[in-house]
């Protein structure tokens, strides 16, 4: 008898979050006077017991047990053996995914979607707003939202909004109220469209229009709340990777190879940091993010300090950036259509710890069909740009004839990008490369800003 | 420390189905001469291998171990305790659903479509066609085929296939092909469309349409598959019950109220069979099919001989029907859309062991939504139908103040589906209820048929 899963119980879930800032040394995020940012600064923005979880650099903090109750509506999540991929490849390599499609909205997202609900519920906010890219994280934030009684606002980027209506209704059915972003709700929103009327719109812009939103609110009960980037985000997501240890370490398996998509940065550092620990540790594993060539953040473009969003509300943050007026082509992953990246993640490249990689659009949808047609779900777009490394690393390891074990993160099911895999079955997927003379443009605009440290953690 | 689910190992998935012929009395379906159909004569549609099973007495039968394999990319499913829900309404009952969302399509029909695809392979067929209402069932098989290397065509009801564009996209991306009915491509198709240019399509014109794709092929490679009402897609899905008793033995619970909701009758008999056999030995339990007020097959119709499909080309199956030219209005849960009603449970109701019942559509959108909510999954518009009981028998309990057990299906998501809540949440979804004028007028198309004889399991 085959097993093709591992599961935990849900008492064998982690009770703690890994919190990498234990381990590296990190520039400060700095405010408009140059300065690091002090957390009073931060408390328009966010609430405080967010903010103090954002600058902590304590290793292990716990989940709380509210936070817990929810997760487990489908935590733990299975860790699951490729065996059909295996054979389809004939490959030596055994590969492992965890599986985070299964949760409600479909995505890894409300990993730290109910811990933002949750701290914000307890802080006395009664109103969230947010941007999403493809819609998986304003589905995740609506749902958490739900499930502790606040209000969600989202602004969704427009291009995914047109090309994915069905996220309008998730929404809505958890009772979520989602805008086309650029919107005219906001001074950010309408300066983005007189620049240009028919822009596509970016995270950069929906960033902008959230964090408005939520400081503009002069009863002071409503907060913003961000899917990515930021250091209590990839906390959270930390249990992907927490659980995946305690379950290799049922089946007596370790990785040499980790691979996750990343866009901000969030679903690659859930199962990537508490492998990295290990590996700052002396562990010898290979780990890559994978972002898209149309949109080469880590590949590409500098470690700089720049802002989070279009209008600069944000801090300057330490991080591999495209500048931050970039607006990424319309490329099928919305989630990954972002022109900064988590300063954690940023420093790990830096350091070279981790090693980054992008792929084209017509490789990662290949591979999501195949991806489709063994295991059986269809993966989301960003998905499919994990799969495409995974195949290049299967098939690597079959001419090396090397029983490398590969694990990747499965982030989300495709079952509301469906549109995207019709284009490509129809051919009508191109492949998308930035130029350099495109990114030399984009970039200057943040020619002046001062430089991040090259700091090494080991 | 509380614990949501109840999980099983893949270890302890039961190892073979139940199947309820060898517990209840049957009438025999009728050929074209009235006589009973003999296995020979439905080898032009099915494999032998199937016919074999449709018609077996055996009780117990073995799970072939590739079809285990299969089912493990998603089986067991969890057993959940409704917590929230149970909160939200204040009721003394104890709420348990088993999730049936979590395969790669979406709901339990893969449960019967993976059998079924192994049985045509191992039978050397090459291609399967099929119908579809909502979709859920053409995905499935889709999916299945894919596992198998098989060909797969799906006719799906010009209503839903309208509703719900992404389906197609999604059985595409498995590898299937999906046309709307009635179609050009067979004689059944066309007389329809002669009929009706405009019609919204049914369950009976589609299954006419895929019988006679698969009797036409002339190399003999072709095969047609059925996602309900035969014994052998309740026997497959009776994996659903036998790992609930399971579940709910782990933790000392038995139920005293079993909901599924009911259009062909698989995804309720799958939880309800082997629970109907406790009963047959002296359990006491009630147990509830649900369906829509629009096509109120087992509540209002009388339990006759008829056909399973428009064009008449299925043997005459003893089950309650409104008539197989019957158009069911165009409601949100095309899985629901069906003029008749799987014969072993038109039996069961015959011999009063299930109650049938009834709910309107906004009552069901209602509780669709307050589940969606609650629990955090969007439940598909078929499983509604047993939410809208399931709060109904809970509001029961805590009016009686009893600690009753509810046990119900969650049959699949609806994330294909969100078009159906966005016209709720917008008002526009109206109740239709079936007058007793259009009934009668209906089942006179079965008026010269032999009648099925009252029969006594017990």
């Amino acid at each position: 008898m085959n097993e093709r899963k591992v599961i935990l119980r849900e008492d064998e879930m982690p009770r703690q979050w890994y919190n990498i800032l234990a381990d590296i040394a990190m520039n400060p995020p700095l405010g408009p006077d140059g300065n690091p940012v002090s957390p009073d600064q931060l408390a328009p923005v966010f609430p405080m017991n967010l903010i103090e979880q954002e600058v902590s650099s304590q290793r292990w903090i716990d989940i709380p047990e509210p936070v817990m109750d929810v997760l487990k509506i489908w935590r733990p999540s299975p860790l699951v053996r490729a065996v059909n991929l295996e054979k389809a490849l004939g490959t030596p390599a055994r590969i492992y995914f965890k599986n985070e499609s299964l949760s409600p909205p479909g995505s890894h997202k409300p990993n730290t979607a109910v811990p933002q609900a949750y701290y914000n519920k307890v802080f006395g906010i009664k109103r969230i707003t947010t941007e999403t890219g493809a819609g998986q994280w304003g589905s995740a934030l609506s749902f958490a939202c739900a499930q502790f009684g606040l209000e969600c606002k989202v602004f969704m980027v427009r291009v995914s909004f047109d090309q994915k209506p069905y996220r309008k209704s998730m929404m809505a059915t958890w009772g979520g109220n989602c805008v086309p972003s650029p919107s005219m709700d906001t001074k950010a929103g309408r300066d983005a469209l007189e620049r240009d009327p028919n822009t596509p719109g970016s995270l950069g812009i929906a960033i902008s229009e959230a964090i408005e939103a939520a400081v503009s609110d002069e009863s002071g009960q409503t907060r913003y709340s961000l899917g990515s980037v930021l250091n209590h985000v990839m906390l959270h997501q930390t249990i992907i990777g927490l659980e995946a240890q305690k379950q290799m370490k049922k089946i007596g398996e370790y990785p040499d190879i980790i691979i996750g998509c990343a866009g901000g940065g969030s679903n690659f550092a859930g199962l990537a940091f508490p492998f990295v620990h290990d590996k700052i540790n002396g562990k010898q594993i290979e780990i890559y993010p994978v972002e898209p060539a149309a949109c080469p953040t880590l590949t590409k473009a500098p470690f700089v300090y720049d802002h989070g969003d279009t209008a600069k509300y944000t801090p300057l943050l330490p991080m591999h950036s495209l500048g931050h007026a970039f607006v990424p082509p319309p490329i099928h992953s919305g989630g990954l259509r972002y022109h900064g990246m988590a300063p954690t993640v940023s420093q790990l490249v830096d350091e070279g710890l981790i090693t980054p990689r992008s792929v084209k659009q017509k490789e990662v949808f290949e591979a999501g069909i195949l991806l489709a047609r063994t295991e059986g779900i269809i993966p989301a777009p960003e998905t499919n740009h994990a799969l495409a490394a995974v195949v290049e690393e299967a098939l690597k390891a079959k001419e090396e004839g090397k029983e490398k074990v590969i694990l990747f993160n499965w982030s989300g099911h495709g079952l509301l990008d469906l549109t995207a895999y019709e284009n490509y079955l129809a051919g009508n997927i191109k492949d998308i490369v930035l130029t350099d003379e495109e990114m030399a443009e984009s970039e200057k605009i943040f020619a002046n800003h001062p430089k991040p440290k090259s700091l090494k953690s080991r």
